[in-house]
């Protein structure tokens, strides 16, 4: 399929007067898909009951009359004022038990059992006009779920709704209080109405009562979600879409993902790098208007195991200053095509545009456009027009199976936050630093989810961090080179520790007796250069220590196929690491030029410089900000 | 009129045995004014309707007896305990929803109607009694409104009047709708009883709704004052006044002054410098035991515009070490009269030190006097003195019209603090950079507000950062030098993006495109020198670039008279703007060494140095915290 | 007494089989004591009025038998959830008002009288059963009082005993008015039923009611204790134990101390310099993995103080990582060691370590124990068998008074954690200073409260930081040296400026005139070296300055044995002011190298390397974590 342009619009929040223009812009930009829709509930039913679809026929009349295929949205994450008159207890609820409501975004709790059947009648009703309307070329429901840290709500709906939950998990309560090891502190049950959420309490609450909360949340997103699913899914046959969010790990996407059709995501470089990321000032700086040079691919690359088939999106694409991170410096002349390209690199079928015009009023008016509030045309229509310009002159770009996998679970995460042991532990930044290590290695990389099963043509499998891993992981592995580690098989699914302790590797003698946290300033050097930090493991058992700190403690034991990994390197060390397995692996490996990142494709290899001065690479000087590629076979995979 | 100093007098906390001795040492430092009384309402009516006015009267007569004109306040913003049993229901709640009770002071919010009442039903009696009383010779009301943040509040009263405010700002919810931009996430409200205050919302709440609790805030307490303005006209002719406190920004002083006869603030230079100014760690241990050296002057200047014409007192001037600040040292010897001096060099007719003693019990009872709480003289006594003594040696200081104006707008403030797009964007620190600059330059400045429209005079104005500018103001400015911007016009009232967008000045092609937040650390670094930070804008148009960046974007661009100003200059940038201008404007710039400040009055020029060192300057040593002054010709205003 | 050590065991967290050997591996290692029961309510009673004591016995036996001595602790700290049902009231509130509810421990509320009286109905029921049975060696009440922050409470059931213990304490609100000076910012009360606990003000309440607010807070912790007391004592003869924290101030622990028996601590070295104390980054990283060198030793001294005839353990000792601290790496190996014998040197009876084997469940999964989870030994246990041996081959060590004392107050913590005036005052912190100082020079130190009238002898004590001094003790000084200072008799029992002002030495002519917080960074150089920091007081008076600063104000004056010294030293002037005084004392100091400590008993001197690397001492070579002792004649005490 060739990949193609598109861009979000909001006829509700322009006069009648500008939408045949806009269409036509759209299209002589060389746009070809308009998603509509998602934030208008007041305008569709400005009174219960009530419906006004006049303008929406119109626009989408307008759009595909200019060529544009639409998205349209279900307008479920902005209920408006009459639903909270209706249902004043619908709101999510803070850890401290304040209200979270009306007046801006997302002000529901997804344990709601009357905005959930009200959610589901409204895609009904969207479905019912639309479902069978073939200038409705595919479907988004709700938006960026867990946006605003709205997955965990501690409301009485949700104190409810876990109580349900933790009856049908566990079935009584003596099995409950057995696999959180209740015993302790007396926190034992004997009704399940005993069971509050896990929240203001004096210390912190047994963790596992906060990972079932964690799971419980999780589901509650998967079934909320799934009843506008089931809703479209008897009214069109047009792919159903979710734009997922960065660095948003409240609930599992995989579980979201697998009832529809193509995962997307919104992504904003800029801001990311600003209010998402960890990073000295320096590194901050360095990429102050080019975001972080691994992120965007690090999310690409997971959406699209998160899709079905693999298919996947950039829902919203950040074309200027946004205006919601803390500082909101311009992207350097280039980024917003060096994006593009890199999201299509990695096989996104589309990339859209995050918005069209600035609005000049509410939240966002301070969020650029393609356009400017007056209209104008901004920076970043330039660029989007000359992408697709330059997809025009090609062929599509064709996606191959990467050399490298990289396994990254949802749970693990929710495990490590609930019991990070050191105060900087998180499991999202341990994988992104592997990511970022392979890949200022001149790699490519799949991320697949633990729940992965076919590894045929992967030269070598990188698993940091899993918080439990299913044996059927082991087994499907086989003999291929995987580094596993550090915190592995650490804690049981109710996280408690096993017995026999992890990481429990199939022919790997090791065990991790004693953990430690670092705190920041403080390391481990490991002997011939790196060192450990944040995270240090004892290893004991009869597995060869390939990498040791100065001590002659074991850092990285392994057997030349499969290794475990006791420490959170630092990049030095992740680099020796991978230069030390890579060879055996079968893969060549070479260190980039500082912010120059490549990815190939079935035929090209892509290059992209996130620097702000240019580079020299592969015989070609990259100018800052700069993208270019070039004929290339990636190794075979086999 | 002649200037004098006075006193803050708590004759309730001490012993009768110590008023006539109080009183005597009081004339004998030279003191002429004592404020009495604003903090006393459960020893006037100690219970509801009980009165006891016996000992005020005492007081009153001691006092006036000694020789000093006395200044007496309404006590109401210390309601007592029984007042908080009548109304439970008058306090305050917090962003959170939070109650702010009894316990301390400020304990009511502005929107309480039964309080209202209550303080103008106090100030009535109180005006019954003593409003012809000659021995009382101005009246304050209440006591720094805004201190503690209680401006804002989040009550269930506010809401409620904040829901009649916007009915009668708007008429009806389309309208309200309509300039709101609430078509954005369907936020559209069908009825006035929907809109709730901007708290506890998801994410941000529509900045228009935010701005709009921001105005009624303000209005609230205008509103609230006037009600005592009212009662106390009907009874007295003694001038009104309130006390202001430094960088309270949650109310339009202008509109309470309004009302009123003299503005006064409270000058706690020490305090201020370590609990309300950004500076680093070097600048704060630099002006550690004298306060910044502008901030003071800024305030003396603004409030001067705020009174009546141009009558301001200084109403609390700190006279040693405070309480209320993170850390509290003592004054610099000398700092006392520097103060006391650089008030009287920028207008004030009256300089009141708070307060006579020490007292030794409750909050403030760390919080230093001009004596020890054992009585004996406290250090600033001897300098309150000194100050007596060279008044009474020379004729009365008498103000000029300065040669440069700087606008000071309330609604900008709440404007950015609304919507400011980079974290530490404040549009009080941009006016005081701007000051700054000014003052280090050797310029005398008038402070104005936006509605001023009497330029004669003025070679110069400045008005930087004003989020809407009304169209009388540029005509009034006429064809003197004036620099606008950064960020003028951008904005339309209800804090929406105008078309065509900002700054629209007569006469100068020149348009905001674009804008970015910079943080802190990073520099747009401009030809020549200097650098812009913070924030930067992208200039579009015809107008002459007179400063660019290394890349060539322009910074400040200008026909030569009107200058539009697109970021926010570090010292060394306001500098060169400064020397570019000044000499067109016919105005004599140099720069002062750093610490020094120089003030020109009708016939004085007046030199302050906050540096703890001594610094030459005219051919004089001005000594560590000394003050000096000779007779100086200002240039000629026309 | 011989010094024996024990273990904390938690039969109900394991399967019975595991018992016996539990119990041999104790002895093996040459354990005698073993702590059990604190945390088991809701196996002891798991419906209300329901009991199981059968595993109970079963446990009592197989630990007796195995020839184990037991401390059987009450299960106070952990009331089930049948008790949060039968009380829904019985949480302790924090500032905010929100519940601090059940899920983890400590959730209670001191001032619940129902909680109270279930609290006395179980010590009565475990008395009654276990009172007379002489397995069990001593009792444990309740578990680390005051543990995150539970000893102040905003409940209602707080509010309502705080009105009651004030009508019991000053009898009538006009007394209470006068005490607080509640004129001040009319906060005059009429009704006891008025006034509120200090939280949720507009802003800083008065500071005596917050203070009388502390007061009652402990004395509440105090009666709550007391009905346990009352209800063992009157069935059994054991000792009673309470187990305290480390830095823990919020109750006076001599008042609890007051009726119990043995004082006993629960000893975290490296959790505390995580997580409770001021250091540089540069300090921490130094002692990352041995704790503070003086932070153990300052309690050990405290709680010798506390516990009856001097009788104190250790009932808690680390025994490798912890959980709870942001960052919880592992100790050097010898650290269990030394802490061990450390707290011996300073005449512990017991050290009991926590845990015997780490629990693979809930919230404290992550703590080490002296064996991992899957049973095999952990490294604290060689350690633990290590000092075992050690102390069969040796007598006992007997402890010998010390040649200083240095007081601690209670109430003078909290006068300044109320009154700071500077925002990182800590009295705490500073008598940690003061007592890091003389170990620094090598004395040994006991720790006295201020009630302590025998001062026989002491060469030198020193009384940093006294809130309030009663006459009595400035009597029972005599005339041997003493250094009192800095802000000695600032303030009055409640918290307001005494008249004569302080400190009231007798004898010598000193008054503090003016006191200054000076912030991080800011410093008042002292002639001849050393500085003053964070604190400076300006002193009169005829006394002869012993040390001034550079600008010649007296920093330390004296009469050559009374000493009052003005202000915060640094390191360097506390050496200088050590040195100074010690002479004429009669007290040999010398400058032990950085890390190093020592200790004097009857007839041994124990040093203790807290350092990284070896030092040479008197001598020897201590390695790293080393501890060594020997024969050792203290000076004579007279
Ligand atoms: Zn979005
Ligand atoms: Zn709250
Ligand atoms: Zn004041």
């Amino acid at each position: 399929m060739k990949q193609s342009l598109g861009v979000c619009y909001y006829p509700e929040h322009w006069p009648r007067s500008m939408w045949e223009s806009d269409a036509a812009n759209m299209v002589a930009a060389g746009l070809s898909w308009v998603r509509i829709g998602e934030f208008a509930w007041s305008r569709i039913e400005p009174q219960p009951g009530s419906f006004d679809f006049a303008w929406l026929d119109d626009a989408i009349s307008v759009l595909s009359d200019a060529g544009l295929r639409i998205v349209l949205g279900t307008p479920t994450c902005t209920p408006p004022a009459w639903m909270a008159d209706k249902y004043p207890d619908m709101f999510a609820h803070d850890a401290r038990g304040h209200i979270r409501g009306f007046g801006s975004r997302r002000h529901y709790c997804f344990s709601h059992a009357g905005y959930r059947a009200e959610a589901g009648r409204i895609a009904e009703i969207l479905g019912d006009r639309y479902g069978r309307d073939p200038r409705i070329h595919a479907w988004q429901i709700d938006n960026e779920y867990g946006c605003h840290d709205t997955v965990l709500s501690w409301s009485p709906a949700a104190r409810d709704a876990f109580r349900h939950w933790l009856a049908a998990t566990y079935g009584d309560t003596d099995t409950l209080n057995t696999a959180w090891g209740n015993v302790f502190w007396s926190m034992e049950y004997s009704s399940f109405d005993q069971i509050g959420l896990p929240n203001l309490t004096v210390t912190q609450p047994n963790p596992s009562h906060e990972l079932a909360f964690r799971r419980f949340s999780s589901d509650q997103v998967v079934r909320w979600h799934e009843v506008q699913v089931d809703a479209l899914r008897a009214r069109t046959d047009a792919p159903l879409i979710h734009n997922y969010m960065g660095r948003v790990l409240d609930f599992d996407h995989f579980d979201v993902g697998r009832s529809i059709d193509i995962a997307s995501w919104d992504s904003y470089p800029i801001g990311f790098l600003s209010d998402r990321l960890e990073a000295s000032p320096e590194r901050r700086a360095q990429y102050l208007q080019q975001g972080d040079p691994d992120m965007q691919a690090f999310h690409h690359d997971l959406y699209r195991a998160v899709g079905r088939d693999g298919r996947w999106w950039v829902m919203e694409q950040q074309p200027g200053p946004v205006n919601w991170a803390p500082y909101n410096p311009a992207p350097l002349p280039g980024m917003v095509r060096l994006w593009t390209w890199e999201a299509f690199a990695h096989g996104a079928e589309v990339v859209s545009y995050f918005r069209w015009r600035q609005a000049p009023f509410a939240q966002e008016q301070m969020h650029a456009g393609l356009r400017r509030p007056d209209d104008a045309p901004a920076p970043g229509l330039d660029e989007a027009a000359r992408v697709a310009q330059e997809l025009s002159e090609m062929p599509a770009v064709e996606q191959v199976q990467a050399p490298v996998a990289l396994i990254f679970d949802y749970p693990s995460e929710w495990a490590w936050a609930t019991l990070p042991q050191g105060a900087d532990f998180s499991y999202f930044r341990l994988v992104l630093d592997c990511y970022r290590a392979l890949r200022r290695s001149g790699l490519s990389v799949d991320i697949l989810p633990s729940s992965a099963r076919a590894f045929d043509g992967y030269r070598l499998v990188l698993a940091p961090g899993i918080a439990s891993v299913p044996d059927a992981l082991f087994r499907a592995l086989g003999d291929r080179s995987v580094v596993f580690g550090p915190r592995m098989n650490a804690v049981t699914r109710e996280l408690t520790i096993p017995d026999p302790m992890g990481p429990a590797v199939p022919e790997l003698d090791v065990t991790v007796t004693r953990v430690e946290s670092l705190p920041p300033g403080t390391r481990r050097a490991v002997a011939g250069g790196g060192a450990v930090h944040r995270w240090m493991e004892t290893l004991e058992g009869s597995a060869t220590a390939v990498i040791s700190d100065l001590q002659g403690a074991a850092v990285l034991v392994g057997d030349g196929t499969a290794y475990y990994l006791g420490g959170w390197p630092d990049p030095e060390l992740w680099k020796r690491i991978i230069s030390e397995i890579a060879p055996n692996a079968g893969l060549d490996v070479s260190e980039l030029p500082p912010g120059l990142r490549i990815r190939d494709t079935k035929t090209l290899r892509f290059a992209f410089n996130y620097g702000s001065e240019a580079v020299e690479y592969n015989g070609e000087t990259i100018p800052a900000a700069g993208v270019t590629w070039w004929p290339h076979q990636p190794m075979d995979c086999a």
